[in-house]
């Protein structure tokens, strides 16, 4: 019998070209797929037709598989001898609970590898036009989540977040699954001494067709961003100020979004953009 | 004249396999392509062979192009008509002074992309089995800079990184470029509240065949990892302990490595891991 494994792929922020090569190359080859809520569907097309698929994603009000489930379902499958690729949104290791499906793995003896991902946390902000980091305006940023803040997550345990000195430390702040809670995380990051004119932005659907940004400040944003729901990522410094230009560049993006190179199936057209 | 623009493509952390399907597609096409220090060499062999390279990289201690003069390389070429490939290791927005180049261009009219890039902030900890984020251990994780803690960098101002509140504020530390000022880092987390007992992983040349790690504690890792040099990824906090399980795990990394799927230029063998 060959050897099973299971490969935890980062699928990327949802825009199913932001996938790696590898990760694409070990989809192409799997016999098991495992999938969440937020991948692109297009990217369950390159796995072989004959792969078993199985839903492990978890909306937000809602756990559609528990963690022990997904851990036993990998673990069965690469025991019985079969490449599991298990395909998560964004990187595996940011919010993705990979680190504990990699120790699921390793307790039952099957071998585990991790192909890192485009993180939305990163990947959202950039097609708005925000980079994280900006000479003379922030050296430092800080990733958290407001899933725990909205006490959404029955799971939960440990490792809350300290808001008030997330505020006073990172110079950008990037929130993931904080919509539920934006209200509070604003006001608890200005307790921390943030200004409450502190530029944010919110970026809803980011890197796919669908992105949509609204801009405003701590003392604001909550208002500002009410129509909006998941899944969006928020910035939270003065680099969200250049999501003000992120209207021509939004369209540069969905127009490379629409029409511009795959190098899946089909090999790109040299002369497209020339 | 066809119209020429700039895409900002991220590289990723070193592997030439963790670049993005989108961004090998626009490499592939690349007229000309300006590239940093840190990108593989394999990359490079994917822009077309007519292609005009230029080296714009960076060293530690040298500056071999300023950032103004890479701007105008972009703003030249493209201005010229021509389809510039900006590629930048690790993601274009994370330390990679993206977002001066973005501004650069469309102030000169030209039409710029960014396409984001899996970075070594992420990647080279999951390549030694550190997840940033874990349920109980870490629920959010500060990315920083030691360059300018090193006073390397004469082009710094203002952004300066508030170690002693970075180490009370995120779960986990992921430092970059810190290896010259890893003593005094170590030094300020600890000021700030940290535990000198923190554990702490040093992954040099992560992601990559010749990837080595060592562990200690903020008290300790300074001595331990004297010996290692850039580019290396420094993380500190709870996770760090799981770099204890890294030999394993970056076996089988290497492994893939050396052996695993491209979908490059030659289609993957499927039947090589079955």
């Amino acid at each position: 019998m060959p050897e099973g494994r299971v490969v935890l792929v980062g699928a990327g922020p949802g825009d199913p070209d932001l996938i790696t090569r590898r990760g694409l190359a070990w989809l192409r080859r799997a016999e098991v797929c495992v999938y969440d809520q937020l991948v692109a569907p297009e990217l369950l097309d390159e796995a072989p037709p004959e792969a078993l698929r199985i839903f492990a994603g978890k909306a937000a009000r809602r756990h559609c598989a528990s963690q022990s489930t997904i851990n036993a379902i990998l673990v069965h499958h690469a025991a019985a001898g079969r490449l599991v690729i298990r395909l998560k949104g964004g990187d595996p290791f940011v919010f993705g609970r990979g680190g504990e499906e990699v120790v699921a793995c390793r307790r039952a003896g099957i071998p585990v590898e991790v192909v890192p991902g485009v993180s939305s946390a990163l990947a959202a902000p950039a097609a708005a036009g925000i980079p994280l980091t900006h000479r003379g305006l922030a050296a430092s940023f800080v990733v958290a989540t407001g899933h725990e803040e909205a006490g959404k997550d029955p799971d939960a345990r440990g490792g809350r977040v300290d808001w008030p000195a997330l505020g006073k430390a990172g110079d950008t702040v990037v929130i993931l699954m904080g919509m539920g809670a934006l209200a509070s995380i604003a006001e608890r990051l200005v307790a921390g001494g943030r200004d409450p004119e502190t530029p944010v932005a919110v970026i809803h659907r980011g890197a796919t067709a669908h992105q949509h940004v609204v801009t405003g400040t701590l003392r604001d944003i909550a208002g500002r961003a009410a129509a909006l729901g998941a899944p969006a990522v928020i910035v939270v410094g003065e680099v969200a100020r250049f999501a003000e230009d992120a209207t021509a560049l939004a369209s540069d993006t969905a127009r490379a979004v629409s029409s511009a190179p795959h190098a899946g199936p089909a090999r790109p057209d040299r002369g497209a953009l020339s």
